[in-house]
């Protein structure tokens, strides 16, 4: 195949977007959201959906023990490793169309088109979909593809248990995707398409984003400890409001979050109050902190700030603030040559792109740790994900797969 | 009976705190609090008790068709309206021994003190337990005294139902105490004898406070509205965090509380964020605002104050606020003879005594409508009240009930 002719290639869009509705349709909310959680029966139906189709491809399908599916597409040298494409069919109990399928099924588009062409590769091309992305069943997020780079073992993921007690080796051998291909299996490069799940893309008006990295993440369980008292009789001066510290600290994480710009970012997105009651000044306040950067080095700044906070707090509010990390994850930088081989796609197809470093985490985070790795980003409606109210359009989700196709060509040799 | 000889009158101190724990044991909680909330059986069993003694000491028991209860000693002249010293029995879900039944049992032990000496009083005496005045169980609060005093009709009230669907009128009817005699009888100078609720007293190292008033409250519901969006890819300068706005808030109430000292109060007790998930910046925060202040003017100021903060903050964080007045009490100021008798007991017994505004609602407030009324007010460990660990010293009771007897004394004329 020539050059020219391998940059004429593109994707059939129409099939795309067909193939991401009928996948939406097994868990399909009223709002036009997906509920498909991972290991449930759902997430059984759009695992064989998904499966047929690889088979239907060509595909060579195999499970891991943890649930992870792969269909291989074989090279002409069968000793290099895959390049592969994936992401997660699981969603967020409201979740939407987009999140995770569109990774998966744009790399089985890619294995489609190059079909279509029969266009043959050096290495070969693997399309994955890896288990409980989104954790919100099972904890921790990001399991299959933690697992696969060997994050956390595989005995402590299949053991984690929902709220009702079911676990995730039982319900992945009840739904019949306990696989027994190895695990971690060497990869040439990997490619994760997803929606961006932010506003920047569409605020900048382009059309890819050739993700860099992902911001590192600290998570803090704040408690602060005041003391109950009657709103009325209470002197101002001589209370101890638990909620008064806590919203000092909220506009400080505010504050820190501001001062690292432009990728710092500070959210309290959990709040309670005790005893949540009005004409009671709060004896107690818990909240969550989530701090993330490019950085570790501002990921610790950030981190000192708010215990310098939380120390100033106590004095002026006269409470106690313990503080807990309760999530670390370090920041992450892609792979040069693998974040080249999508700006050079972007700039062939004459996509407007924007380089942009993830908020989010993504299976892409994890499988970076043994892999070159790198994500394309397309923008998603008003930056909203996580809700059935996400969308995309379909020119946009077309180009984020050209570009895909033609980065994955780059890395497995035509 | 001469001057003399009154002044040397003194209440039975074992008496009174005999009386108040044998009433504390019916609905006794292992942490040494009561659990009696209104119109329960255990209300019925702490009423039967009331009334039992209120008959042993001589007294004409009537019931009024909010279930307020009356106990009357006779005076030398009937057509004089009475002198009546009163309060609540029922209690919080986790309450104390003393808030309430310590002002029934203060009017009670006056009685007896008085059958005791002998002495009689020119006007009649009476001892009133009010119906409901927690409010914990059927709202309004202080049902009994604002039925009394007209604040709210009869049949509002009586229709009043708990979560479980049970009204007023039935459990009054249930309970045995729907009574038949007439409603918003004429009386002739009140007085409340209450633990403090809260540490001035104890702070300042004074055995009775001489309640001059109490302070009017303005109570708000306050929704802010902004966007959910994903904690890691929303930049922090496209947030419509409504979590970050409601602190701003909070800080608010605080300082507006300040400028209005000593007096002003001010809290936030509740908050409840949407959808209170660690990685979500909040799209929605509800919270309260209690306002109270000795003067409507300053409730009125601290209200305009709050609007402004809330103006200014929307723009700040590109949210919307909605403020709604859901509560409004009146300042009130007691009755200048009442607060001079009280002042004059605590001076002629050597009470070290403080003026003093009550910052909670009390019976007292609504029969200030209709009656000359005062409060008498006692100190409570650390300012405690509406819990299991509400304590007072039993002198310190006693001394407020050695005011509450002269206070009654100078009233009825003996």
């Amino acid at each position: 195949m020539t050059v020219d002719a391998e940059s004429d290639l593109r994707i059939d869009a129409a099939r795309l977007w067909r193939s991401l509705m009928d996948l939406a349709r097994i868990g399909e909310t009223p709002l036009g959201g997906v509920r498909r959680i991972t290991l449930t029966d759902l997430d059984r139906q759009g695992r064989d959906l998904v499966v047929e189709w690889f088979r239907a491809a060509g595909l060579e399908v195999r499970m891991d023990p943890i649930g992870n599916i792969f269909g291989r597409r074989a090279g002409r040298d069968p000793s290099r490793p895959p390049v592969v494409a994936g992401s997660h069919i699981d969603t967020q109990p409201s979740g939407g169309k987009f999140d995770g399928a569109y990774g998966v099924l744009a790399g089985l588009e890619v294995v489609r088109t190059l079909n279509d062409r029969g266009v043959r590769t050096d290495a070969p091309i693997e399309v994955a979909a890896w288990t409980n992305e989104e954790g919100s069943r099972f904890t921790p997020v990001m399991m299959g593809s933690g697992v696969f780079a060997g994050a956390f073992s595989l005995e402590h993921a299949l053991a984690r248990t929902d709220i009702d007690g079911a676990s995730v080796g039982g319900e992945l051998a009840r739904i019949g995707y306990a696989g027994s291909a190895p695990l971690g299996t060497p990869v040439g490069a990997y490619f994760e398409a997803h929606i961006e799940q932010g506003p920047i893309l569409e605020e900048t008006r382009n059309v890819i984003g050739v993700v860099t990295g992902a911001l590192g993440q600290r998570w803090f369980d704040v408690t602060v400890t005041g003391m109950n008292a009657h709103a009325g009789p209470t002197p101002m001066e001589l209370r101890r409001d638990a909620l008064l510290a806590a919203s000092r600290i909220v506009g400080e994480v505010h504050r820190i979050a501001l001062t690292e710009a432009p990728h710092g970012r500070g959210t309290v997105g959990f709040m309670q109050v005790e005893p949540n009651s009005r004409n009671v000044v709060p004896g107690v306040a818990r909240f969550s902190v989530d701090f993330r950067h490019p950085e570790d080095t501002g990921l610790r700044s950030m981190e000192e700030k708010l215990r310098a906070a939380c120390a100033r707090v106590e004095g002026e509010c006269n409470v106690t603030i313990r503080t807990e990390e309760v999530v670390y994850f370090p920041p992450c930088r892609f792979d040069a040559q693998c974040i080249a081989a999508v700006r050079a796609g972007a700039q062939a197809a004459g996509y407007p792109s924007l380089e942009i470093v993830s908020g989010a985490g993504h299976d892409a985070v994890y499988v970076a740790r043994v892999a070159p790795t790198a994500m394309i980003f397309v923008p998603c409606k008003d930056g909203v994900s996580h809700n059935e109210l996400e969308d995309a359009k379909p020119a946009d989700l077309a180009a984020g797969c050209n570009v895909l196709l033609h980065a994955m060509l780059s890395r497995a040799g035509v």
